[in-house]
């Protein structure tokens, strides 16, 4: 309990630091999601919305934009953005993954059904664009429309490449570039843009982003077969029942004989799951360091996204930026 | 025979007229439809965007450009763009809807599964936007924002509208504005933005696209009760067991005695059909002329389209979209 203490100081103080900016886009987003005509729409954003999110990725937008000096009015409403994609694609995922909890309560798709779940994160996707028209930053509205079709891109290629044995590092570095990274250095970098920072600093801000990303995914991946230490709670097994390929796996799956081969083969590519599957599971993940090798991986992105700032000017916000990369990690250091 | 070989006619001229423009949208789309990750990409959206659809919402950009003497090289984005969207939303729709066809073959939701159609979709809509983004048009880009954001919510309106027996006039229009008519308007007024019209001349493209849309979902509401004088053909009846609240019904509604209204209750509200009931509906339908009523509703929004067009210059492609406006509905003149 004394580390989660600790750990949580980074989060804590970015939101204390932008908490007017956040009030702002917080109501921005309580604005924007209604709808004149259509009442499900609010009701299925608010469900999604107001479950306790802790808004990282508006939050990336907001502190870059405030350390490097800009005070609006635009970052609000490409944060705003930001919260809205981010909503839009759990929205469709949990359609995907056929979810049934999200931030510990059911899922909209389980709640309503599967087609207000897709058209509702239609709308939310349609009414990120429309905020960003306002600001007239064509070139920060490109990052998002990119970093959109990445994030669509990656979901894609992780339909097929989840449960593909053939999956190595690169291909795994892919779709968490989309699925994970994209909207991190989008909402970092868009938050360069809207300040007129040199390229420079806004290159540094994406690679943040990016990196910050990438470490949290791989956080995630860990954290589901129990963390490194497996000391930190979270239903261990989930992605092993879903057969995804998540990082630790890919590097045992490098390191297997013959016979582990077999295993894994059976388990994630067939889905053929019997009892005592996951502690042989956790036993060849052990086996061969592939918690501890992940682990590494992720510290060294949290190193990347740190050693990015240093471009950046001296400012309070760029310390919490530089402690909430060690944050992301420290749930499996 | 002899009615459709002529009413074809306006179709045929704007692809004759817009042959070259036309190419170069094919060829946009086939470049942008690609993905340098996920193969699955391009397979689905092939599916359904080479199976011939007719390209009427991209033709209609591309026509309102040219007739205002614009010759590019941006009405090519927006029309692509157009057709992203469109396709977006049909992969979306077919997965709401559940439909096992569309143009005369499988849906990509049967042939791939529902999470390709979600996934593919997010990323035509978001390479949608990339498109928009090229030609530096922030008006434009609102069009398409905005259109999409009114897509999106007339067909959340209609999950709740489609089955209640308390759905009017209005709120079909509602719909029908949303799910149709806002990409026939959106359509029409980019090609008039890109090519700098003055505003009544925007606005005039606008209201045309506006109306034909809508005289063309009035018209495809008749076809699926046989069409005003049953003599064109379509599988008769889907609306109806799909329990969809479309125009001609929702006026026979507003004229049903209490027995009548018992029976729409039966088969529209509850879902509960059997044999007999498509005949007695159809019957029902000639009882309160609600066909015809229905049809004159079509007329009349193809009249407004047409005036619409007095605006602007004299042109062969005004013609052919004046001919247009009488070609879509007389397929229940």
């Amino acid at each position: 309990m004394g580390v989660n203490e600790n750990v949580q100081k980074p989060l804590d103080q970015l939101s204390a630091a932008l908490a007017p900016e956040m009030d702002a886009v917080n109501a921005l987003i309580r604005q924007r999601m209604s709808s004149r005509h259509a009442p499900r729409i609010p009701e299925v954003t608010a469900h999604l919305i107001e479950a306790g999110g802790k808004r990282l990725r508006p939050m990336l937008t907001l502190a870059a934009a405030k350390l490097l000096g800009y005070d609006g009015p635009y970052h609000i409403h490409f944060a705003a953005s930001v919260e809205f994609i981010h909503t839009a694609t759990l929205l469709h995922d949990d359609v995907v993954d056929e979810s049934s909890q999200r931030r510990g309560r059911p899922t909209a798709n389980l709640l309503w059904d599967n087609k207000s779940s897709v058209l509702v994160g239609d709308y939310l996707f349609a009414r990120s664009f429309q905020l960003m028209v306002e600001p007239d930053n064509m070139r920060a509205l490109e990052i998002l429309a990119n970093a959109s079709a990445t994030i669509a891109e990656g979901e894609v290629l992780q339909l097929s490449a989840a449960q593909d044995l053939r999956t190595d590092e690169d291909v795994y570095l892919q779709v968490v570039r989309g699925k994970t990274a994209a909207l991190f250095s989008a909402a970092t970098e868009v938050g360069g843009v809207v300040a007129a920072a040199p390229a420079d600093q806004v290159k540094a801000l994406f690679d943040y982003g990016d990196a910050l990303g990438i470490a949290f995914q791989i956080v995630d991946d860990l954290l589901d077969y129990g963390g490194a230490t497996q000391t930190i709670g979270k239903n261990v097994g989930d992605d092993f029942r879903e057969r995804k390929l998540t990082l630790p796996v890919i590097k045992a799956i490098a390191r297997a004989n013959a016979e582990e081969r077999a295993f894994w083969t059976r388990t994630i590519e067939k889905g053929d799951q019997r009892d005592g599957d996951l502690e042989q599971a956790l036993s060849l993940l052990a086996r061969h360091g592939a918690m501890q090798d992940a682990r590494n991986d992720a510290l060294k992105w949290a190193g990347t996204a740190k050693s990015a700032l240093q471009v950046l000017p001296a400012h309070p916000i760029r310390e919490m930026l530089n402690d909430l990369a060690d944050f992301v990690v420290s749930r499996v250091a």
